[in-house]
């Protein structure tokens, strides 16, 4: 009888043990394949010793729409992580999460310091409550305890001790927003992962199972907003159908705190027949825009309010009625500012009329309107002067407006930077710009700073980041291009983060745990967009690639409508040497930035070698600080970029055993298109200014695959994003 | 110790069968949601009594990479009906699944008939073999295998009983092709599933995993060959680097049985400035096109072949040269023949100078060319004369043209049946279209039976899908047309199948297996087309659409640049009476149909209803069989069309128990929009048709909801597929 009892219960061990092998708790031998759809927010299981004990979670009272996207967040991510379904409960159990809004935390738990923290805020306590081990997330508002949701969340995910936890996070800036530059027939200007999110044929009847998980990864982020529609915008996009589309999509974002704006038309009633005129101070026409100011507020009550690009790129603007920037944005925000609304109004203008540096243009119109601004206008000032290049000075704009809200611009799609092809990590380029001293005030003032306006507090704050999501699976086009989403989001949050850390956070929560793998793939982030500066554009050069698509080099384009579209214009490169002199010899572009400043990068001595020939015009054989010529340096920085591209091919295949061999794949095919583009890059460049320097090449350096007149008669008609 | 013992083994059956619970085999209580990626092959945990018994694949031989997907896709089947992974061996076990070629056999199988299927059907038995019970899929080819494959999974997936099976099956027509309206830039020509699946920006580098899903799906039906571009062409895809992408393409979609095809704009070498005209006389052009197969076959040995849209709608032809389409299809068919390449040659033609009936024009074209085409040549003809209206009746050159190969054009993207937003099963109509009766020989020939050619036997014959498939997540942009994509791919190897039958099929497998669920769900879908009908054009009206983008109601458009292009032109109403008279009367269209068939319809008492002022133009006080006017019985189908949506909705809400939630929501939200558009359609064409007669309404009807003038302003500018 014993016996058979025993042969029985081995028999049905052996069932269990089988069908457990197979089950939530036990990390596979070989990761399922992934598509990368759940971004940063896969929730895989974690072993024993750093799973969280959570197993209850605790809210008091009717749980509003976002206090229930936070714990459905939070239910997802335990049963990810631990198999565990977590029940809601109002009573505190050893485990227990508990979700506290101030002055309704559990007694005993320390809320020192939540006032400071604001409406958005959050803090995550290990605390003990009437004997009870528990986590406390406490927030003064419903969408702090969301952030605080995540927050939890991602320490959990990446490893934190969660048994001894003490945080206190709040967002640095108010307004952390999205610019989708999405068209409303769902294209997207500079768009690399297919199509809008937006199904705008289909909205607002239906509604996309999408929007809600683009809501969830924004507000995993603190992304607060959201600009639906492209700044080169449609008058349609403020009528009354596509008002309601917005509506739709703003019903669906408001529970994860996120406002929709939207990209006004300057010209819009008059393209719409609805005035006679656009002109800003005209009553007719700032009727218009109060009335329908309020007739979007009746369908968005929490609308954020306009973008708008005037007077640039051929759009209109109030310079067509002989009006000025502050008369223009000042009519919108007074429609807007009985709704609590605001403009963003971009800086990012020029003019035929100023053929002498287009990067001077925006600071010489917008710096004599310091102070004029209404006060819900911010004007949105992209990270450098031209146009989201690899590598670019910090704008000089940023510490010279101390009487306006400055909102920085990124570019989170890659328009210059490989599209979603190239591997080019942005984390260091935000925090480059960021991290920047304008030297405006004694002691230094970062481009971090003057966004967070520390001097002044109550004015509005912000950064925009341009979005690289689209309907691919990815989101972003590529899986790692997830990470500058990531990396933008989070440093929207706290624009002193480090690139690095959120690489760190990013890679862990996104593709493996192991410290080995973690360490390789943000080894590689880091490395990849110096990489593509120097395939692409080393030494400060900038504005090289080919015409309209942007896709690769084009450094002999010098036909364009308008000399400053050529990148003839910017390099400036002859028999002699190469560079865009901006020193009080040429444009004087440097006297915008401040005097100590302008000084130290008036000399090429003192101008570090990566903006070098953004500011000095060269010979090809100034001696640099390496002893070599500036010709040879140049061509070692171009075969560096093709060396650095292969060295991520190399350090990836290193990764094979910690990552899906889907992802890898699809990691690895792209790497292989880099390795190829920047190749193609490199010599095609270095064929062009050798053509125009005349010199042979360093020794040692490998001749171009092909002649210049190949490169040149390189076409596509029909690239993304154009 | 006995009881330790006992209690022990209780707490591991308990944890066992909780585990198992949740295991493969018992099919959850709430279906989990799905988003529709699987489409059809969705292989569900079968119920024990009808899972089928296998486990292992038997296969002899080194297996080709088609043997292997079919090997794969019954190995993905079995794990998802069974939960059990079958082994590969070369044993014949009990419950083995043997693949066998044509004289490979197992000893015992009885293989006759096998030769009789040809290169592409399949066997599938239950069979003794040395006293195992096994399965045989037996074939000629491998693609065969894979087909067989397919069968015996679409049989179990069914519930079909699988220890007796003795089915066989081979294709009827030859080329099954999908023609992808796929532009270079990813749009797609009436695409309204999201942009083209070949994201030809990224190839041939990177190959998207979900070319290998695409070819799984068109495997599973038969499909056999895509053209991958639009019929309105560019140069630039016969240039090498698209043919690479092409061969890309090709490479992946190779072992599942499909041949690429490209559409070929008739001027590429005049417009690549390759030659100096593209006179299809021309030696220089015909040594081009040659030179140019060369290429093509040199980078995808086994092409399928160019499709030519040419003459028509502004496209480029022979014509353009005074040559016919005759030339123009045998030079192209001369530079494919070595190659065993054919040439697509559309008969969807309307030229300006004959302005009397759009209708008449491809046959007034084509049938004198009968018999002059190369014998690589099929002249692709729409089902209809207009243009893929909700209903057309057949087209005149079915049976017209005995002594050329005539391939049929079907629309599966719903151009004018509601976008892929109104549920419109197409099976009924492609049945309609394939079961009437030429009447062109005694005792009759249906449309199906000049398509199989059964009279000639040794010219190419084939069926052409306009395909609905794009980047969405469901493939075809709602759940419910991916059953369009699925019926043409069942009809294209059978094209004497059933609609119903197909749907049955197809619901089964896509949504439930229960049969209340099947019945229920095919009955929605057999209804759903003549819904649309209904409440688009009824009784035989076509035609009547918005322009350019061909959503909603434009009964009253008459402003176009050809009359032909007007609704007004082809309703023809008035204070009179309304419909198109193609009777000798008037056009005489008919006389293009069967003399006995247009004695039939010359006369409208004998004219079916619901082709009725497709032939005849009538005054509104014509009295139906019904006994009401023509004017009451227009407004009544209106009002049915109306009502059958509303009954749509109201069924679907019966289906809610059996299908998981999601997708319930998602057909929910797009029947809510089908029945509004329904009013839509109802109301506006209503409101102008009375405006014409002048006639009141018919006692009961409800008046429009909104004025004539109000449904004339409504404008699309941003909509899909345009």
């Amino acid at each position: 009888m014993m016996q058979i009892w025993n042969r029985a219960l081995a028999a049905l061990a052996l069932v269990a043990a089988a069908v457990l092998a197979s089950a939530v708790h036990a990390a596979p031998a070989h990761p399922a394949d992934e598509d990368g759809y759940e971004l940063w927010l896969r929730y895989r299981p974690l072993p024993q010793a750093h799973a969280p004990r959570w197993n209850t979670i605790v809210f008091d009272g009717a749980p509003s729409a976002t206090v229930r996207a936070a714990i459905d967040e939070l239910r997802r991510g335990a049963q990810g992580m631990t198999g565990k379904d977590l029940a809601l409960g109002t009573r505190v159990t050893d485990g227990a999460v508990v979700l506290a809004r101030a002055g309704k935390l559990p007694a005993g738990v320390d809320g020192a310091g939540l006032a400071d923290l604001g409406r958005e805020g959050y803090l995550l306590k290990s605390a003990t409550v009437a004997g009870k081990r528990v986590t406390v997330i406490a927030a003064n508002d419903d969408i702090g305890l969301l952030y605080g949701a995540f927050g939890l969340l991602r320490a959990a995910n990446t490893g934190k001790p969660l048994d001894r936890l003490d945080e206190r996070s709040a967002p640095k800036l108010q307004l952390r927003v999205l610019n989708h530059w999405d068209n409303l027939d769902r294209s997207v200007e500079r768009g690399y992962a297919g199509q809008s999110i937006w199904n705008w044929w289909e909205l607002p009847d239906v509604r996309d199972r999408r929007y809600v998980d683009y809501a969830r990864a924004n507000a995993s982020l603190g992304i607060n907003g959201t600009v639906l529609n492209n700044v080169n915008s449609k008058p349609e996009i403020l009528t009354a159908p596509w008002i309601a589309k917005a509506a739709a999509l703003a019903d669906v974002l408001r529970p994860y705190g996120i406002k929709v704006y939207l990209s006004a038309r300057f010209s819009t009633p008059l393209e719409l027949k609805e005035t006679k005129t656009a002109d800003p101070l005209s009553p007719e026409v700032a009727a218009w825009w109060r009335n329908k100011a309020d007739e979007i507020y009746r369908a968005i009550p929490d609308f954020g309010g306009f973008l708008v690009k005037a007077n640039s790129e051929g759009q209109p603007g109030p310079q067509d009625y002989h009006r000025t920037h502050v008369d223009g944005a000042n009519m919108l925000a007074a429609a807007l500012a009985p709704h609590n609304g605001v403009v963003m109004w971009r800086a990012f203008v020029y003019a035929a009329e100023k053929p002498d540096d287009r990067a001077k243009q925006a600071y010489d119109e917008f710096k004599p309107l310091d102070g004029k601004f209404a006060r819900n206008v911010l004007v949105q000032v992209k990270n450098g002067a031209i146009d989201f290049q690899p590598r670019e000075p910090f704008h000089p704009l940023f510490g010279a407006m101390p009487a306006t809200p400055l909102m920085m611009e990124f570019q989170i799609t890659k328009e210059y930077l490989g599209f979603a092809m190239h591997m080019a990590y942005l984390g260091p380029l935000f925090e480059e710009t960021l991290t920047s001293d304008t030297m405006r005030q004694p002691g230094g003032l970062t481009v971090a700073q003057v966004l967070e306006d520390a001097a002044h507090g109550k004015r509005p704050t912000g950064m925009a980041g341009v979005a690289n999501v689209g309907s691919s699976r990815t989101w972003s086009g590529s899986h790692f291009d997830q990470a500058n989403w990531y990396a933008y989001g989070r440093f929207a949050w706290d624009p002193q983060g480090s690139a690095r850390a959120f690489a760190e956070e990013w890679a862990t929560q996104t593709f493996a745990r192991d410290p080995k793998a973690v360490q390789g793939i943000v080894d590689m982030m880091m490395m990849s967009r110096e990489a593509v500066v120097n395939y692409m554009t080393p030494l400060g050069l900038h504005h090289l690639m080919d015409t309209g698509h942007h896709h690769g080099p084009g450094p002999w384009v010098d036909n364009l409508g308008r000399p400053d579209w050529n990148p003839t214009y910017y390099h400036k490169a002859d028999r002699q040497g190469i560079g865009f002199d901006r020193t009080a010899r040429g444009s004087n572009a440097l006297a915008q930035y401040a005097p100590a400043l302008a000084a130290r990068w008036s000399d090429p001595r003192t101008t570090p070698p990566e903006l070098l020939l953004w500011f000095h015009h060269l010979p090809w054989d100034y001696a640099m600080p390496s002893g070599r010529t500036l010709w040879a340096e140049l061509v070692g920085h171009y075969d560096r970029g093709v060396a650095q591209a292969e060295e991520l091919r190399t350090r990836w295949e290193r990764m094979k055993p910690f990552v899906d061999a889907r992802r890898y794949d699809e990691v690895r095919e792209r790497l292989d298109v880099q390795v190829k583009e920047a190749h193609w890059w490199r010599d095609a460049s270095v064929a062009y200014f050798q053509s125009v320097s005349g010199l042979a090449l360093p020794p040692g350096a490998r001749p171009p695959a092909r002649s210049l007149d190949e490169y040149k008669a390189i076409r596509f008609p029909y690239a993304p994003g154009h």
